[in-house]
């Protein structure tokens, strides 16, 4: 049975600790799944979160302090003194210890740091601390699991059980020769089922090894374990000395943000953002595109203004400027995000022609479908010529969208420019002015103004 | 060093092919990873592909199949005999030999079944091909380790090594009681340093024990699977029988589909549809939002029709339609996307208040900032009436947006409708209908008409 949050549980919770009630949270905390936990701690106060956090024991703590949400961890842990950060820390894997340091000031560094009483893991730990965030050294735990090429099965196993004290999840034992480069792997299944006298050397397999630098970019981390269907990935240094392993749940983060990061951009929202940042920062996020959006009005207004004779003599014309700019920006959307996700997903090889060619077909064929239908409303709701006017502008409209909106992102990704950027009010904006100009181009012909 | 496929080294390949050059394709292609070589296949026609693909030896072309992208390997498999097919089978694992089998007909599945040579395969997959390809069950796989309660551990690991022919990857041992109901979990790290006589119910780990039922949603599964942070999960019947594993490979995949889906509803795209689809199902999956916003676009219409008088009079009114109507559809969007983004990583608890209260004052800010440029802009442009106009208009819709932005998708999730529906054309064409109102209005009182 999994746990299912619910509101009454949660109010209970509240009750238990206003009352100081360590009976009742003993009994319905404890035993729950550090997720489970986490998720409470996610919806308490800090104070709250902090009385039910220090009833678990150590393991169970560190373990719901890395599934805590990013903001309430932050939060969290600035309510905390130096030598209780440093006393967390020593449970924690030493990447989960380098992202907490990472988001204290140099002082209090230093001074968590010194709280430390295990010497080696405040090393490992200072250590990770000097790569960049968005590498594979910034993802890299220090803790994984190695062999000698040259031991026996059974020294192996010995010198295993050592080492598998700090790692938590075993899932590949990288293989090294005696200057400590990575050679190969061996699966544990392997080494179970193997005598105790074979040399790991007989038993590894060093084929196709699978590495990342430690200066990788943690994109291309997940791209790689993504393709090779990796749960783990052991990182290298220049010299191909084996220096730290990446789990795939740090990964499955990566790239759900990437997704995020994705999703915001075609939406306009230009840096990452959660729900809960602050105001200001939310509309710093935004005024760039909206910026943008408003230079394209202001386009679209000076267009405009060029026919503003045709437009006193048939007012009508203004009608139906909504409707152009609207499916100009709509079919442009979608055509670029279709040609965004493809380039996500990597089809370097499919020719732009081709691409661009099918994008056409659709236009044409979704721009008769649709010029026919507003043919027969614009008439019914004006006259004909209008109806003439507004089918004939809105078939080149949709054709025009459908081909920017796919040659855009194919420009920018040719210049190394994230495609993502091409979806929404980039597009938008320019069919816009774009769809006018063709729509009062096709009236005034029609009107004979 | 990891493969990096080049476009000479295609033309190479493809000149070999070409030449029928087995010497130089055994040599540059036999000792790649699994997934460069389906990288290369992915870029050759299918009877290219096939001529590669019978130089591999068995347990690699299984691999390289499951690799393949999704259309390329059905157009393969099409090439092939129905007895050919069976032989490849025998070497894939239940779930993927299973999802193979659904893309064909039931006359050819039969066939197919009928040519298998190992009866206990063919029976697995014959039972998987009876669950929902979007539940648990059409996820699972049949391959997985498990071990009796009451073995010794040296008992165990005999049994195991039986077992784990089959099985490619072990994560975790599956703890079973005689009933064959899942009662716990056991680590191979556990296993492996656990002395030959330790009884496994003295080493299992009973608690919190994460599973999934056979007909939970694939939605569900990886829901489950990223909380819990697993590599693999145990898939029981309604008795909480063990009957099957998911790996976490099968699950990104889903994620991945997940955000892919979301991207394209929030683009205005209505089916699931892959860069290779056929012209007519893109546009068929794209007609219902150009469709809405058709209707959007003449609701527009009916509005500004109901003001021909004004714009007759001052068709200067008319320039600035575009950059109302994009200017609210921008900032909509931007609002439900944050929005449909802290619903989708299950935010259920913050109120709704609170996310309205703040998008409103971002919207206040944002609308406050645009008003001013705008002011300066449309007077210079136009006239000082015209610049008060357009700014009190934009600074009304901005504002209207964000809270329309934000509440719709938190309307739609109440009632358990996909809110990344809300984001693209759906507000876009609520907005621009109300947008032009309230320009009109303010415009008709600012200029007495």
């Amino acid at each position: 049975m999994r746990f299912e949050l619910t509101k009454d549980f949660l109010e209970q919770l509240r009750r238990a600790i206003q009352a100081e009630d360590t009976v009742w949270i003993d009994e319905h905390i404890l035993g729950l799944h550090f997720a489970d936990i986490a998720e409470l701690l996610d919806e308490l106060t800090k104070e709250q979160a902090k009385f039910v956090y220090f009833r678990l024991d150590e393991d169970l703590q560190a373990d719901v302090l890395m599934e805590l949400e990013e903001d309430v961890r932050d939060r969290f842990i600035k309510t905390l003194s130096s030598k209780e950060i440093a006393e967390q820390l020593e449970n924690l894997d030493s990447d989960d210890a380098a992202d907490i340091l990472g988001e204290l000031t140099d002082k209090e560094i230093q001074e968590v740091i010194s709280h430390m009483e295990d010497d080696e893991a405040a090393e490992d730990i200072v250590d990770l601390l000097n790569y960049d965030e968005d590498t594979a050294g910034g993802l890299m735990q220090k803790e994984f699991i190695q062999a000698n090429l040259s031991w026996p099965v059974d020294r192996c196993i010995v010198e295993l059980r050592r080492q598998a004290e700090d790692v938590e999840q075993v899932y590949t034992i990288y293989v090294v020769d005696q200057l400590n480069k990575l050679v190969g792997l061996l699966s544990l299944k392997r080494l179970l089922f193997a005598s105790p006298k074979t040399k790991i050397s007989d038993l590894y397999q060093d084929k196709n090894i699978i590495s990342v630098k430690t200066t990788d970019s943690s994109e291309e981390v997940a791209r790689v374990m993504e393709k090779y269907d990796l749960v783990s990935i052991p990182v290298v240094d220049f010299q191909n000395k084996l220096v730290g392993r990446i789990t795939i749940d740090d990964v499955m983060d990566i790239i759900k943000e990437e997704a995020d990061k994705d999703f915001q951009l075609a939406s306009g929202i230009s840096e990452k953002i959660e729900a809960n940042a602050t105001v200001w920062r939310m509309s710093r996020a935004r005024l760039p595109w909206l910026l943008i959006g408003m230079l394209g009005g202001t386009l679209g207004a000076q267009v405009i203004s060029t026919y503003e004779g045709s437009i006193s003599k048939i007012p009508a014309l203004a009608f139906f400027i909504p409707l152009i700019t609207a499916m100009g920006g709509n079919v442009g959307v979608q055509s670029s995000a279709i040609v965004v996700q493809s380039l996500a997903r990597g089809n370097q090889f499919d020719s732009i022609t081709s691409k661009l060619a099918k994008e056409t077909l659709v236009g044409l064929l979704n721009g008769l479908i649709c010029s026919i239908c507003i043919f027969g409303i614009a008439t019914v709701f004006e006259n004909q010529t209008l109806g003439i006017t507004v089918s004939i502008a809105l078939f080149v409209v949709i054709l025009f969208a459908a081909i920017m909106g796919s040659m855009i992102p194919l420009i920018l990704n040719r210049y190394k420019i994230d495609p993502a950027l091409a979806t929404g009010p980039f597009v938008t904006t320019l069919n816009d002015v774009l769809g006018l100009f063709i729509y009062f181009t096709v009236g005034m012909i029609l009107y004979g103004l």
